[in-house]
């Protein structure tokens, strides 16, 4: 119906074709050196359900790690932390069904306890183990399912995409699917002409749930990167990723993500500045990038992926917070659910949130279909939009005309569902 | 079934009776000088349904104001604004159904000739009538209703509490109740004995409903206010009343509210620093923050009014911070609206807004019983939770232990209604 063109922009998505990169199986085992294991430990009651993830490198090895800014952060965040910061790791252990969360200096024992445990089986350092749990919070973690499931985990662990696959669904709660995603590729370079594998896995729906918690990440390559390459890539992936996911605003106590590089790709040491290490850091950004969005289709109860685009932003944190500020608009995720391609929802998310900018300058797409130019209607096809709206993943762009900073948010809708989810009665 | 004792601080709601007033009938009428009227103008198109509220003094007197933040403001805050800053007014109008919103020039110029019509009727100067909107946005307004609407409004003015009911009721969108409140009383002083009066009304249900936007309060006073001690007494009592209510977090894009004083209950002119200003404040004040909690309480499709008091801060802007955070926390929301006391969550919201605090010093209530001390569980009596979760009002409290700041905010639970009302097809 209208004469405008839709918004231009550069999509930040890597181009896994472009670096030479391709998807491949293996989930978190894709890399070499690599080993999982996902079994029933006892930590939840429902006698066949996987609640004990186990991912193990075979000799310790390069491991970055990033964890939640919340206050309340768990005993297991308490004792990962610190040993994730030393730079090198032999495995991480993850329970779904108890987040061991605001339980004090009990619970803080129970997780340093339980990494003991690992150490000694697995024959490593203690402080070489990290461990990680998600679920009910305020309510203490047993050490007892440790003493039979550790030694069970580490029997079970095997390097194949079953094995890897078993640990993914281990850490699920109200995730509806397992949240995969491996490549591999060619790193360019002097002596960079080993195929390199990138994989891991998340879970999260909520980033609360039904008293359960959390964003749990676990990634893995076989590059041989340096303690700093692997902080740096890491640092970087996950900050146009899982920080640009937002599900309902709310921030888990217990979100950890663990990188391990194990160097059994071979090669020399990959340092920052260099051509491998922008591949692999690229790699690894693709992997969760793609493990984000699986994070907000997935969240609870959502019937649509929706991907906010803001750009023309005077500088990136502007372009951030406006993007935030509409991906956590009750008002916008319900209409979305409504099928109501409702601008002026997203336009008055995109004023509340202290951005400057002028409404005259604001142009909006939604769907890839022009719907605001100069801040003013543009006629829509409404039976389009409503085919359009059939689609699983909803395309947000807003133009805020100050500059040329942009970012991309991922959320999803707000329906029924999730009312149901979180306001059941916890029982 | 815990030893604990419930929280205990300061409550903020002014009282009334230690003030010396009391509630009294007329609302925004009860003030001597002020008139109002509601009409159906034809801004809706339900025959039957008020669509234009007019306040209006008998003769240009005091007028302060305060107005949306939003980046995307609307025509009628675009025109209002600046005569407000001049401090005199003779009226304001408002209608429904239509926000005036994202609607260029031609919505401005609407907007401007509305008041040259009222303007005419009053026989007033132009720069002497405000104007605000509620309704649909990135809609033309049309002119003509005011061109019959504003002589029927005038002609219709009277100053008795059912015309303050009519300018309540017709400036409803998705409230389910006309919002109303007004209270009498003697200012201290020497010339101060006479019996002054404060009321208004205010409408708004979600900060933005299914295109319709907007709070719109208009507040006003017989006490012979100074220019300058109006709008103190106004932004003290916005800051503690309307600025501490979020429903969904929305911010419109047309929020007003328009204080007249008319000085018409005599005595000499009311400046900032005087006991007679002391009490006329605090009487604004309670008007304000009894409709604010109607607003809170009306909160599209909530069962519950939630009152948040965060204590304990080390300043008032943490305190600020952790409250919005727990208010507007989906998961928190929805807990309530699923009677369930999860403390978690509150935890979870508090912790996760960047404000600095040791979670072993948090100590949490719900209804009035202990659930969190030293950031650990309390044991509760979930028989004796569900009975209180039977009341219409919800008190959380959250001691973040750091300080001795505190403030409240006032939200609603979020509901299958609030997904239902906000995500049904725009018709």
């Amino acid at each position: 119906m209208s004469t405008y063109q839709p918004l231009t922009f550069a999509d930040p998505t890597v181009d896994l074709a472009a670096l030479g990169f391709a998807p491949c199986e293996g989930g978190v085992c894709a890399a070499a050196g690599m080993s999982a294991a996902g079994i029933h430990a006892g930590f939840r009651k429902e006698p066949e359900r996987l609640d004990f993830a186990l991912v193990a490198a075979d000799e310790p090895c390069v491991c970055a790690a990033t964890f939640t800014q919340n206050r309340f952060c768990a005993a297991p965040v308490q004792v990962s932390r610190p040993r994730a910061a030393a730079g090198t790791a032999r495995a991480v252990m993850l329970n779904s069904g108890n987040a061991n969360a605001s339980t004090g200096a009990e619970g803080l024992a129970v997780a340093q306890a339980s990494t003991a445990l690992l150490a000694a089986e697995l024959g490593c350092a203690e402080d070489e183990v990290l461990v990680a749990s998600t679920g009910v919070i305020g309510v203490q973690l047993p050490l007892e399912p440790y003493h039979t499931g550790v030694p069970a985990a580490v029997a079970a662990l095997g390097s194949d995409t079953a094995h890897a696959h078993a640990a993914a669904r281990a850490v699920m709660t109200t995730d509806t699917v397992p949240k995969e995603c491996s490549v591999a590729g060619m790193l360019p370079g002097a002596d960079g002409q080993a195929t390199v594998h990138v994989g891991g896995f998340v879970k999260g729906s909520g980033m609360i749930q039904p008293n359960m918690a959390t964003m749990l990440a676990v990634i893995s390559t076989d590059a041989p990167l340096t303690v700093d390459a692997a902080r740096a890539a890491l640092k970087a992936a996950v900050g146009v990723s899982f920080n640009k996911v937002t599900v309902d605003s709310d921030t888990s106590t217990n979100d950890s993500c663990f990188f391990f590089a194990t160097g059994a790709a071979g090669g020399e040491p990959i340092e920052q500045g260099t051509p491998a290490f922008e591949a692999i850091a690229a790699a690894v950004r693709y992997v969760c990038e793609q493990l984000a969005r699986k994070i907000a289709a997935d969240g609870e109860g959502s019937t649509k992926l929706v991907t906010v685009d803001v750009i023309g932003a005077a500088n990136e944190k502007d372009a951030d917070t406006v993007a935030r500020s509409i991906a956590n608009s009750p008002l916008v995720k319900t209409a979305i659910f409504g099928h109501d391609a409702n601008w002026g929802r997203v336009a008055a998310a995109a004023g509340k949130c202290g951005v400057l900018f002028n409404q005259e300058d604001v142009d909006i797409d939604f769907m890839g279909v022009p719907v605001c130019r100069g801040g003013l209607t543009v006629p829509m096809d409404e039976d389009d939009m409503l085919r359009r709206f059939e689609e699983p993943e909803i395309p947000i762009v807003v133009s805020l005309g100050q500059g040329s900073a942009q970012t991309r948010v991922w959320t999803c809708d707000l329906t029924h569902d999730y009312v149901t989810i979180n306001g059941d009665y916890r029982t």
